[in-house]
Order: structure tokens, then sequence, then C-alpha cells
């Protein structure tokens, strides 16, 4: 066991940042940056859903703790809500609000895995989902799916091969950060058909919902209410990253143990953002995202034209195979090269096992920014 | 190991809420309500750190994600006030923001902490840090020490009583919730003292540091920085619980581990939160905390004299022996009673092996209603 000066060896394992190895290439950049390595966002949030529309006056005590589990005005709008869109009866019993999708997805494999235990990720994934397994003193298992096989079969063929005694849970993002792939229904309900057969939980990641410009969205929740705790946020189509505020639904017995982690690792998600996700819901969200729904989808296939892939089914980014343009230097001297222009992609690496594929964010800059930086990939890449 | 439809053994270890059993009759109580079960403050946070304070006019993209670690004007301010109050160097790099205390002690618990671990908890505790090891997959040991010796060697005998081969840090809270004690200098150095003797990590939560009315604060990293981990928050001494932005500080080279843990759980802590503390620190809440200060201090010392007790020697808590009031029904029997006229107290259970014990919050109502809420309490006590 670890004492001083020791600390835990399974956190040890877990990597550091997404893009440390670029971060002081970034701080000292005297130039233009186009910073397509984060996944943030350029807009402000929607009018009326800003702090500086709360007051202490509207709101006594606003600074205080809500309820650990959520905010109750916020708790009844959104079951209201995701019953409407799964289809699936939803309480305020079925839904932790959590400090973003981040702070949810903690809850759900802190309250589901015990050390050891293996956690298969259908891979491209998010870069975070590794390292919160592994917080738990958990393993993550990547299955490479999403840019290998072609149907659902296949998907579950690959799925079954990494199957173990110790598997538990799957994980599954859609729309898909790094891919902007929006998983079709039948591979979703695919996968979902193979874990209830094998008895596995399952974890969906859903942050990106609101922002598909293809296809349609699948409510994983809607196929197997009883064993599906889907992620979602607020932060992704309402540009408010920065308030720390999304929430798990789930099946309502066991989320009560998901509150048990999100109460020991947040205590209760900020007052304030929480409020303004009432704001939200109450129509000006649904308002505001068509019109930022279509400034996404259209700086995401300009992005998508100039590197010659296809343009974004949902999410703000884009994935691409950068091996005909690397040399000896690798995966890591093609990204310090473009930091030399001015920009900053993610490593494929933090995704899965991609050592030669990079991710870039179409949103993180204003669209002329972002226009000005596809033009200088463009040309790295021998495409201008 | 788990499998649907089963989920951590070790979180279901975990008990639910404090208060989980008298909720339902605080939720239909219908007369006046002496909430002295919870933690919180009647008060609106110091002028000029509210979120209305904030406009995205001043402040553009504070609704974005900052640096995980913590936006960087508030780490420089907070690492001259630390270092100014600490006597030890320490620059942003020892310093981690969190999402209160909550998730700082979840950031240092889970970067220290491997399954079967055990940490000592002098006790009585912050009912949390229990859970919060248990998260983890370690074994918390209750040291009851606070109402039980009064010499600082008595308490490390204590301690050494509790030491066995897994444990690996000690958990120690000053001032203290719920006992309102301050920790008199030479306990914590004898404490220090014997945890470094025994390769121990020390985990120090001082969230109540600027909540003294008699004694001294003592901050555990002055007396050994190499391995002490300190939770602080900006919750309690200035009214902001709600908006979760605290901060852990402690050496360089494991904060990296610690950091891992916080991206990992909460990402960020949210932005305009942290805006807010960087108004605070400059100089704004050091005058607030001086009223506010003695406001907490009458309003204890008054509820302390109804109870026949010593005052609070800090914190926003008094701890007291209901022994001598319990009948046949025991505790439960007795919390139910004051619930019925309104008074709402919180079991000595969920802060170590006090079954008869209960604590009062004296600050979260305003002084009147707390005032009408003592002379309630003091009747059933039989001290009216």
């Amino acid at each position: 066991m670890p004492r001083y000066p020791d600390t835990s060896f399974s956190v040890q394992d877990i990597g550091g940042s997404v893009f440390t190895a670029l971060a002081h290439k970034l701080a000292s950049f005297e130039g233009e940056v186009f910073p397509f390595h984060v996944g943030d966002t350029w807009l402000e949030p929607p009018e009326g859903c800003r702090m500086e529309d709360l007051s202490v006056a509207s709101h006594p005590g606003m600074h205080r703790y809500t309820q650990p589990h959520g905010h109750l005005p916020l708790l009844d709008a959104l079951s209201a809500r995701l019953e409407q869109r799964n289809g699936v009866e939803t309480t305020p019993a079925n839904i932790l609000i959590t400090t973003g999708a981040t702070g949810g997805l903690g809850a759900i494999m802190g309250a589901l895995v015990e050390p050891g235990d293996e956690v298969l990720l259908v891979a491209p994934f998010w870069p975070l989902i590794s390292g919160i397994v592994r917080s738990f003193h958990g393993t993550p298992v990547a299955v490479p799916i999403l840019q290998h096989v072609d149907s659902p079969e296949a998907a579950v063929e690959l799925l079954q091969a990494s199957l173990t005694e110790r598997t538990m849970a799957i994980y599954v993002n859609t729309p898909n950060n790094p891919t902007g792939r929006v998983l079709p229904r039948p591979w979703l309900e695919a996968i979902v058909e193979w874990a209830a057969r094998n008895d596995l939980w399952i974890v969906a990641d859903e942050v990106y919902e609101d922002l598909v410009y293809e296809g349609e969205h699948t409510h994983c929740r809607s196929l197997a209410p009883e064993r599906v705790f889907a992620a979602h946020s607020f932060s992704k189509a309402y540009a408010m990253a920065g308030n720390r505020c999304g929430w798990v639904v789930g099946p309502r017995n066991e989320m009560v143990e998901l509150q048990k982690i999100g109460t020991h690792s947040f205590y209760s998600t900020p007052t304030a953002s929480q409020l303004l996700a009432v704001n939200l819901l109450d129509g000006r969200g649904a308002r505001w995202i068509v019109g930022t729904r279509e400034l996404y989808r259209r700086i995401g296939s300009e992005m998508a034209t100039a590197l010659g892939i296809d343009p974004p089914q949902g999410s703000t980014f884009l994935f691409f195979d950068a091996a005909p343009h690397l040399n000896e230097r690798g995966l890591e001297g093609f990204l310090s090269d473009l930091a030399d222009e001015g920009v900053f992609l993610a490593p494929g690496t933090s995704f899965g096992p991609y050592p030669t594929w990079v991710r870039a964010c179409f949103t993180a800059a204003p669209p002329e920014v972002t226009r000005r930086g596809i033009a200088v990939l463009a040309e790295a890449l021998g495409r201008a």
C-alpha cells in the first residue's frame, strides 16, 4: 500500500492532460492562436442565461447549497423534458444533477466499479473516461470500433472478443467525441442487446445530443431504462462549460448509489449554475440552439472540406488520420510543427489506440479565426 | 465483482445523508423551522462578491472552462495569501482549486488511497470524510479523541493504538466540525510529529480557519509542508457554499496526482465562483469577515449558554451529549420529538461513535429565528 512518500499507484497510471506536451508552446506563442485542441466555444451563453441575470434580490439565498441531488425546480423541469424525449417514465428520483458530465460520469463509475473491474470503452472515446475508471481502481479496456468496422454485427463481434469475467460495464459516447459521428439506432440497439445478454451496465455519454447536424440522436435510456445511466450536460450546447452543470438519468434504485458518490466528490452542483439551467429550459435554450447548431454545422463542414473528410454528423469535432503527413518525428513532430504556426490539435492517443490520428475542434474560436486556422492547416497538409 | 443488477459494494457501505430519517418531517413541517441540522448561513455573500457583480461585458468568456487546476489570477492571489499565513513557500504549483473542500478532500483521498488502505480520522469528524475514503475503496478508522482525552500525549496514545500496517494517512479537522473546538498548537504538533514518525500522510481540513472566536488557528502545513495536504474553502467564512469553490495546498510533486483526480471528478471549478473568489481576496472578504465573525460568535455563545456548555472556539457548530434527556426511544426519539417542535438537529452517529450526542449549527437561520429555536430547545432540555 502507498505510504508517505508514495501516492496511489492507480492514479500514477492516469495520464496527464491531453495536451501537456504542447502547453508551453501555447503559453509562449506570440502570433494568432488557433486553439483547435480544446473542446469549447467562442459563443457566450443565451441572453437571460448568464450569471449577470441572477440577483440576490430575485433569488435570496442563491449562494447557498441546494439539495445535494439537485435544485428541485431543475429536477422537475428536467424530468418533464427527459420523459418527453425518451418516452420512458422519468421522475426527479431518476436524476442526479452533477458538476458537468465529468461529475456525472464520475458518479456513475464510482457507484459501479470495484477494484479490478473492467469497463469496455467504445473507441475512439472521450479522453477523460479512461482516467475516471482508473480513479476508482477499475481497468478501462479500449475496444476500437468506430473507425474500424461498418456494421453493428461487426461491432458486437469486437466487443465480444474483449469480454472477460471481470467486465461489468460498457461506455458508449454518441454523438461522438472525437469522431463527430452520430451512432445509428441499429448500432446502439445491437450494443445494448449484447450488453443486456452479458449482464453489463451501460454508460451512455450523450453530452452532444443537441448538436446533431445529420441523422438522429438515439437516447440509450429509451432502449434499456433498467440498465442505462446516461450522462448529459448543459455545457456544450449552451456555451456554459465553465458553469459545471450537467445530469445523469438512470434507474431510480441505483441512483441512490450515484448520489452518494456525487455528495462525496462535489457535494452539490453550483447553485447559480442550476438556476441558469432552469432559465434555459423555459424555452430560451431551445430558441438559441437552432441558430447555434447552424453556425456550428457550417464551420464544421468548412473544416471537413478543407481536410478532405466527411462533414461532422454531430459534436464539435473532426478526427482524421495524419499518417500520410508524418515523417520520422512522428505525430509529436507533426503537432509541434503545426503549433509553430499557431495551430493546436489534440493527439489521437488520448482517444484510444490512434497514434497517427488527431482531433480538431471547430467551435473553439470565432468562425473568422477558425477559417484562418483552417487555411494554415490545409496548407500544412498540402491541400491548400 | 458487481455486475448488473449489483453496484459497488464499497459504495453500498456508505451511509445516506446525515439527516435522511427526519427529512420527511422537515418537508412537511408547517410551523417555524429551526434548521440547526445543516451547516449553512443566513447571510448573503459580501457586496461585490455575488454573481450579479460579474458580467460578460467585464469578463468575456466567463462561462467557459478555466485551466483545470484553477483560474490563474486566483492561484496567484491565493499563493501570496497562503505564503503569508503559513510562512511556507507557496506557488500556484502547490495549489489546486476545487469544488469546495469536498472536492478538495476527494482529490486528496483519491490521490492517496489504494483499496484496503486505512485512514485514521480524528473524531468527532466532518461526516462526509468517512464516505470519501470509502468512495476510493479505503477504510476509514475513527479514533475518538476530542471529547475523550485532555492532553496531546493521550491523543497520540490513542492514535498509536489504532495504527496498523495498512494505515497510510491521518485526517484532522480544526477548527472542528462538529465540536466547535480549535485544536491548540501543541496538539497539532504532537499529532504531526507522530504521523511523520510513522510515515503517514496528513490531511488537514481547515475550512473554518477564518471563524475562530477563541484561541488561534494553527495551519498544519506550517508544521510539515512535505506531508500535509490542507483543504480550505471560501464557502463557510464568506457565505458562498453554493458556489462550490475551495482549494487544497500541499507538496508540489504530489499535487500533480491530486490534479488528476480533480480533473476526472469535476474537471474544473466553476469559473464564476473563481472570479468571485478573486474579488474576495482583494480585501472585500477581509473587511466583511470581521463583522461576520462577531455576529457568529455572539449567537454561538447564546446557544451554548442556553445549553449549559462552553461557548464555541470556532466553526459554526456546538456538539453536546443528550444522554441525560434520552428515554427508551433513544436518540432517534429525542430528535423526532424536537423535530415535532420545529427544531432539527444532526445525530452524533454521523460524526463518529457518538450515539447519544447531537450537533447544532448556530448560523443556519437569522439570529432572531435561532433565538426562538434556542428557547424551544432549552425548554425541551428542561433548561428554560
